[in-house]
């Protein structure tokens, strides 16, 4: 009882308030200890879900108190280094919702001083890896039992949109989950990214130029194909169809209560990643704070994994101009070995 | 921190082992402060899931030390009883695994136990009715958007039932879910039950004439068939098709990683309840949880529905022999409104 | 090319006229030679889409014209027997549409005529056992690999009916597919008949009480229960569940385009009997004139089938009125051995 | 009676075999009136499937015979042209399965020869555009309902090839199917054909490598990626996946009887292209027959189509060995508007 594991919450925004709950009233073994946010309305909102958490600023008065065992940031991406690089110093254990960080170079320098710790303290939120069907798949790809894997053909949905969402963020916000899970469920690094262009979508915002169908080849030859299209208006989608020797696999279709009515039938699609991945989130959450309450501190993607994925979105931000572009990835430190 | 809700749970064999486990790794804000169980064996396996947990072999000591703030019972059904009537006693608010107790007699002494005190205390664990799938049909039916609902056909099919299994088991162990379900999916308690025998199974143990169609006939006219089936070898399934005036719906149905092999497209399905309603019993007990916490008490069937389920069981019994058996209930008392 | 079977089509309602499309348009070996029509607009109609057909009154005078070859019949039930007789006087294979006739009478009167003959000249229309999905179901009941079936649970469900539909022709003009089917099945003929009501769909007309629940056991000890509803708005669904002692098997699913709109995945429903079923009738009629070509005459339901089927509705229509009334079946004449 | 199309068919190899017997037992208004067969223990075979059918071992002997009113042509493509012409000769409509002709050079030659009649003669067999879900899918993209196609994702699967099969032949006799009915989908030609290689399948024949990923960009913009896989072992699928503006829509999805079995839920897959699209082919024939006996002629693609099928073959072999390769089509002469 008196083990909670007492976290402190970076960030009170739409993911952060939803971590703060999810921690609050579904997730065992841990509490919301502080709230780190400099926006005094969100900070008041937040903490009336999380009861006894104080509130704070900056991470540095949160970590001087003593009140935090472990760091979750929920920040946007280029406001994760100035969190990390003190709680690291701190040596507190960090779920870093992703990117890792904005670019490689600032990516690298969080590894280098992760490497001054005994040993890897930060997981990286790519939940996909906790959904049930992505680890079955993985589980499949695993095991042998349909030949060897040979093709991935994905496609990520959102119904729409905000207008500030920009080109570059179809590969940084969106295709970046697809470069965490797949070499994951593939078992084998990104070798080359290339975008393809198919017929515009009139609905999107008129500064974007999507759908895109990015391909990457892996280092086993896999070859991966990724429709990413943020304005189908129609529901929220994340599916993958695997293609073995001898086999296939789908995952992410569509489940749950069947109706019939006016002359259909139909299943509800989800709207949204928060009901999509839903299970996916919990799980993350509570395997991390698993992991820290036993000591091995990382129980998913960590660091490392963060900056391979940082490295194939700036290759694949490149590709949005055309061309086959490599991402040339530096040998694995022993440290995430 | 401090106040986690702590558990004492009765009964550690399959299924309060499966609570302890639960409660420790996934529940938020609560704790096994408490594990009750005769069989030394059994209470030391639990308590190693349990840290911390005091072990007792009779539920008054566990009441009595004072470390206890709410029971769950998970000792079969004739052993409810003896549990319940303390735990009342010392007004502990107290989750209870089906059936309330083995028969309406004493479901009827437990209920005027009950009654003296402020308000309802005791939930009982039909966990099929925090069932995802179960609930979105339980709102389409509320809803009105397909019409009235006018039948349900149910089926309710397991691999194997052990050699201690008897044919009163039928209605008592495995139909006892629809009796508490149906009536709330449906909006309306049950009027009468009856029993046809299809075919035999030929692999059911020799001393069970099963599978059978249970025939319910609702207040309301809504017309049940659920077809219960207990050597179907080839899996564990649960599943409802609702007939509206203007719809249809179902629930049930295969889900999850789709895969291609040898010639067929296929699906895994369940073996056991544990994996059919594993979010189900996850829910169950955060809610209650949620509901003792903050004061409610309950947030799922109370004794009263266990009471109506009771009767039904011993209608359904009586029916095994013939016959449309009549289901005569009291009237509900105030207390239960 | 000078052999195609010149058929003689009684009726050119909607059925018949269907029929005359389908034998002119998409039958191999086949002509409409003959429309014996007496309404003369729907006569005239019908010729306009089977060219060189001659146009006939009363089917007597067609045969004696000598250009007809086979006799499909086509008006309703009550107007069987005496299109039947002289076509059987005039030894003419015949494909007579469901029912044989109005009642097991008459039936009876049409099986001594036909016993006359040399073989069994008549086929009735029952088209379900040519649709590919029953068909595949019997292959499956009769390979024993799921072991033995124990239960038939069959839905039958219309958009609406007619005014003119009323309480007997639930059984007479609906359900008395099922007792064609259910039988051919199972491998084993009906042995009692029972009706339930569950609540009555407001949508229905005035006149109707339905739908109504006819549950059936077969000799072989199989149970049957068959939701009949002829006003459920949605669409036109013919659908089973065969539950084996090791298995389970499931016909008359959604199939087709998939479409993904507005927040929910679909598949377009049948409306009507005449796409659910297009390609059984299709198939019906082609190897029934193959039969006739190739001297076997009947290949599919046979007149002794037809009269089964009239026994079984006549013990339907009673138990409308409640209980569970047997079907008594004399033994079955070596004729239609 | 005396006017059924008399059918020379062209080739009593399996696929012309197979159109004899499709002819003789299920299509309406016409005879197979001649084979024309060198190899004598193939024509024997095929003529006992066509009664009356006159035996050839030239197509100048059959058309000179006056015996036939139309020509199906079912030899392998090389052997086409020297078919097609003397059958346009004669003025003879003909249905020739594809390829039209064997490249495009030869092709244009017939496109010539065709152009001195009056009116388009030759249909060419692609019969998915006849297959209803191809056809539900059309009409979903011209109705506009979900707004403009903007990519197709496609797959073309075999359980296995034979040793003869080369690597050209993954363009020219299974994605060649693609070229035909993608434009005719989307409603544009098809731009560029390029081609990437995924891992290679370890049980494919020796001397191939594939699968492969075909991309194509169409005129109007919609990109269109087909996975051509040709040893997949565990059956075999043709599915499309539209990419709308506002929905999404697949084809080619597994239907039919549904079971479970084993701990699975599953339905049968194809394991050939002959039951896949046995409806497509019969309607195919069918339509041909029935344009042809109402002096249409043509109801499906024409030789024009033929033509661009083969323009687009030879950018695909080319791309075989990399880069983005144009598909250069001249303008569509009037003959074929």
């Amino acid at each position: 009882m008196t083990n909670d594991l007492r976290i402190g919450v970076v960030g009170a925004g739409l993911m952060g308030a939803d971590h703060i709950t999810r921690i609050t009233d579904r997730i065992s073994g841990a509490v919301v200890s502080a709230v780190v946010e400099p926006d005094q309305a969100r900070a008041d909102a937040a903490a009336s879900n999380a009861p006894g958490a104080a509130s704070y600023a900056r991470i540095e008065d949160a970590i001087q108190d003593g009140g935090v065992d472990a760091v979750l940031i929920a920040v946007p991406g280029q406001f994760h280094e100035p969190v990390l690089l003190p709680a690291l110093d701190a040596g507190l254990p960090i779920l870093c919702e992703k990117p890792l960080t904005q670019d490689s170079t600032s990516s690298w320098r969080v590894l280098e001083a992760e490497q001054k710790l005994d040993k890897p303290h930060i997981q990286v939120g790519f939940m996909r890896r906790f959904d049930r069907e992505y680890a079955a798949l993985r589980e499949l790809v695993e095991s042998g039992d349909s030949g060897e894997l040979m093709m991935l053909r994905c496609a990520h949905r959102n119904p729409a949109v905000p207008d500030s969402y920009n080109q570059k963020m179809l590969i940084n916000d969106s295709v970046v989950h697809e470069f965490d899970v797949v070499p994951w469920l593939a078992g084998s690094p990104i070798k080359t990214v290339e975008v393809k262009y198919p017929r515009r979508n009139s609905l999107s915002p008129e500064h974007l130029r999507e759908p895109i169908l990015v391909i990457m080849e892996l280092e086993n030859g896999v070859l991966v194909d990724v429709e990413m299209n943020v304005s189908v208006q129609f529901g929220y989608q994340v599916a993958t169809e695997a293609v073995f020797e001898k086999g296939l696999a789908r995952i992410g279709q569509p489940a749950g209560l069947q109706t019939w009515r006016d002359g259909r039938f139909s299943i509800s699609d989800h709207m949204s990643f928060t009901t999509r991945f839903a299970q996916a989130y919990d799980d993350q959450i509570q395997r991390w704070v698993n992991a820290v309450r036993g000591g091995t501190l990382v129980d998913g993607p960590n660091a490392w994994d963060g900056y391979l994925v940082a490295l194939a979105c700036e290759a694949g931000v490149q590709a949005l101009d055309g061309g086959v572009v490599p991402v040339d990835a530096p040998a694995r430190p022993d440290f995430y070995a």
